[in-house]
């Protein structure tokens, strides 16, 4: 099974890496790291590159997609080379997901009309615009449709899409081997638990506004 | 202020990206990975490289040293090249940071003497011959040193510290974010709440042993 994460200029590292370190340990899966060109791509801090193996052209038929987001996804939303992949891609793929604003994506591609699905909490909204129903939980499954809200939820996503797929005892193992028993110093993870200032500050500045 | 995340041969995704996707928004820093010659360093899966954009002899007096460890880490104990970039490494820095078996690597460095100190459940009796008293916390400071368990525990490590050198607020922000409000979907995260027989599995596979 071969499980394809997309990568483009200014992702954002934990959307890809969360669903890479969870999903990816599914047994008898090969994970593989695509972009439209191969070779390192740059985060969105600028500060990190992770490779590209292969090039999209070079990946046809994966059985699951994994689009993350980003900063850089705003100038993906016209990417026809990306999102005529996205549309090949799914086609075939068994899952096709997304974590952060990867799910924008999905959805410009036309992947998500009528669906429930959700992204980073400050593109929910966004959703509607390509015919999708946003909603305010962390994983959404809607058929074979799978995303997640923003950046570190890529990791819930992938082990619950890894459960579901290779069962309950695998994700299980996971969890354990990744000690992911998470203990945040702060209870500030949503808008509704944020202070609201900080909730009003990032909704007002126009460098967190995403189209 | 300079944060310098170090990596090897077969390191662990995660480990590094949780402490970069969260201390790295640290305002006014730089984080910069680094590794013995630059170029793509992979993981342990083999799937995933990430840049090293300088070599530690490029790298002299960061701020912050974080490493983080995987299976890679059992060759780097006998890699003096490695050990004394970070002997001298901590000579100069304000933080001294490991996730996962990279506390064993500070260890090894001698830096851990006398210290609490945590890491992968699998390895965390192995402090013990370095010196180190382990406690089975997620996130143990000690000092300048502050330590992470297994994986996925470097994002609490990463907000606890950028808590404690920037604030609460900008460590909520942070959070916020990155929407980290995790819901796994098990709750099997550590020895203590996973099934025993998975526990007992991993204790007894060889591919799992630390040294």
């Amino acid at each position: 099974m071969q499980i394809a994460i997309v990568l483009f200029d200014r992702f954002t590292a934990l959307d890809a890496v969360g669903p890479y370190e969870t999903l990816g340990r599914l047994p008898g899966s090969e994970t593989v790291f695509v972009a439209e060109q191969a070779g390192p791509i740059r985060t969105d801090t600028g500060n990190l590159a992770i490779t590209a193996d292969k090039t999209l052209a070079e990946v046809t038929n994966p059985d699951i997609v994994v689009v993350p987001g980003g900063p850089g996804q705003t100038p993906q939303m016209d990417n026809e080379v990306l999102l005529d992949w996205l549309r090949a891609a799914d086609t075939t793929s068994t899952w096709t997901t997304s974590v952060c604003t990867g799910s924008l994506l999905l959805a410009a591609a036309g992947l998500l009309q009528g669906r429930r699905a959700t992204s980073h909490w400050l593109a929910l909204d966004h959703l509607k615009n390509f015919g999708a129903e946003p909603t305010g939980e962390r994983v959404v499954t809607d058929g074979k449709y799978v995303t997640a809200a923003g950046v570190s939820s890529g990791i819930d996503m992938g082990l619950t899409l890894l459960g579901r797929i290779a069962g309950d005892e695998q994700a299980q193992a996971v969890q354990l081997l990744t000690e992911y028993d998470p203990q945040p110093p702060y209870d500030a993870g949503s808008p509704q638990k944020a202070p609201a200032h900080l909730v009003e500050r990032f909704r007002a500045d126009s460098r967190f506004s995403v189209a």
